[in-house]
């Protein structure tokens, strides 16, 4: 049976807002702790702004650059600090799109960035903007260039052809690039970590399975690979110690204290939620 | 300038979350502890559950019973335990189809409850029976008595007439009963509040003082009138003290070993957060 629009739409928000509480997450915003700038209450309305969104998405109106440019105007007009849920925005429309589709999510992601166009690029351009989201400066075409816009246009380039530009440094552009393998794959683990551990444990150890199998992509744009590894490491040393929920604690101690903070990795895990629970996930 | 439902709906839907999350709210459920039986993570998802049910009274479709049935309907098909957010609902209901009908609140709750009829009174009590909801049991038409349906027919009692005949114990039907004046005290206490002390403690401060003003009618229908008095002197001790704070995580922990829970003190407070935002509240 295909689940109503509007119920796609409640497990995209369910998803942000279980990603958001999930505690101990290293280094992010979560349940226990908040930024200095940006806190758990601002998490909250991000997502409850997002809705209307998410609805769009899943009855198939509007582009997808337009979407992601409509959930950060919301963001701004709400007045929010800082970024608060860009990346997962980014990678949950297409998904959510998806989920509107069809019952065979991954052909139909997959079909969903193939139709993007070149209008959803330069939306999302706008988006990226004015989201203040941060990426790796290392683009020919950089999202943060003015004359962007002029080479998409003059050279047709759809949205899923700037993620394809971007995949070899940016975690959430790969995951466009290559139909959300990633994210399939982190949403089957979570399933068996919450058969086993509860929805709380189970996300927290999916999450230091993801950080220990790939460096986080805004720690290294923000601090570099070589402390995006360190990391990785100490996620790997968590999950082999006797108790790696305690071992997160002293992690995301260390991490707040530096503020180091894996918020790409907490992207892919809230799509993976919302992979999850569109599958049935139940807690 | 008048909002559209979609950003009315998410108004609603984040005053629930605010009052969630808010801490410490002595006896309830937060942002730091769980119930043994319903968790942070079942709020969320009843939450985020409901966001469909407030567009569609933001946009006048559906009657009001119907709109809080379907809320409880959509918690039970995913599967929570329990009753998470009954009160809530039926306080929200009503004050987001207001505020998708006019600039003036307050004349436009009067007229929409004025406007309930027989079949919300239906809706609402099947709604009750299914919700798992507790009210006191004094009525001469009991929530819990399976004639009522029969009675509201012969006598073609309004949603707003039944909310009458329980406000003298109920104080949500008590809200209904006189135009939520309580509500929207609450609100201007919570502005105040939330000006002077920022969000979380403003919240905190404003459910204390509603706790120190009126004895919780969840407290007096589950425990008797006596309990809910000593936990109102608890908040005003609270209030008096140097550290109000500090005194309502004190609180907080003696009524969590006694499980005693101000639930429709928690409800009143997400209806005050809903006027609010609505009336401009950013943090």
């Amino acid at each position: 049976m295909s689940l109503r629009p509007e119920r796609v739409a409640s497990f995209a928000q369910l998803a942000m807002l279980l990603e958001l509480s999930s505690t101990p997450k290293p280094g992010n915003v979560d349940r226990c702790h908040d930024f200095p700038d940006i806190k758990f209450s601002h998490f909250l309305a991000s997502s409850a702004l997002c809705y209307p969104v998410f609805c769009r998405a899943a009855r198939g109106e509007s582009g997808l650059g337009s979407l992601i440019l409509e959930a950060v105007t919301s963001w701004r007009q709400f007045g929010l600090p800082g970024n608060t849920h860009f990346g997962e925005v980014t990678l949950l429309v297409p998904l959510v799109r998806a989920a509107g589709m069809s019952e065979d999510l991954r052909s139909a992601v997959a079909q969903a960035l193939r139709a993007s166009n070149v209008q959803d690029s330069l939306d999302f351009y706008q988006a990226f903007a004015m989201a203040g989201a941060r990426v790796s400066e290392v683009e020919e075409l950089s999202l943060s260039d003015s004359r962007a816009a002029d080479e998409i246009r003059q050279k047709g380039l759809r949205l899923l052809d700037l993620m394809r530009r971007s995949e070899g440094h940016d975690q959430i552009a790969r995951e466009w690039a290559h139909g959300y393998r990633r994210c399939f794959d982190l949403a089957e683990a979570l399933e068996k970590n919450v058969a086993s551990h509860g929805l709380n444990e189970g996300v927290v150890l999916t999450f230091l399975e993801a950080l220990a199998d790939e460096p986080d992509g805004l720690i290294t744009s923000k601090h570099g690979p070589g402390l995006a590894r360190q990391v990785q490491e100490m996620a790997r040393s968590a999950l082999k110690s006797s108790d790696c929920f305690e071992a997160a604690e002293e992690m995301d101690r260390t991490m707040l204290e530096r503020d180091i903070n894996p918020g790409s990795t907490a992207d892919l895990l809230a799509a993976a939620l919302f992979i999850s629970l569109w599958r049935g996930l139940r807690f």
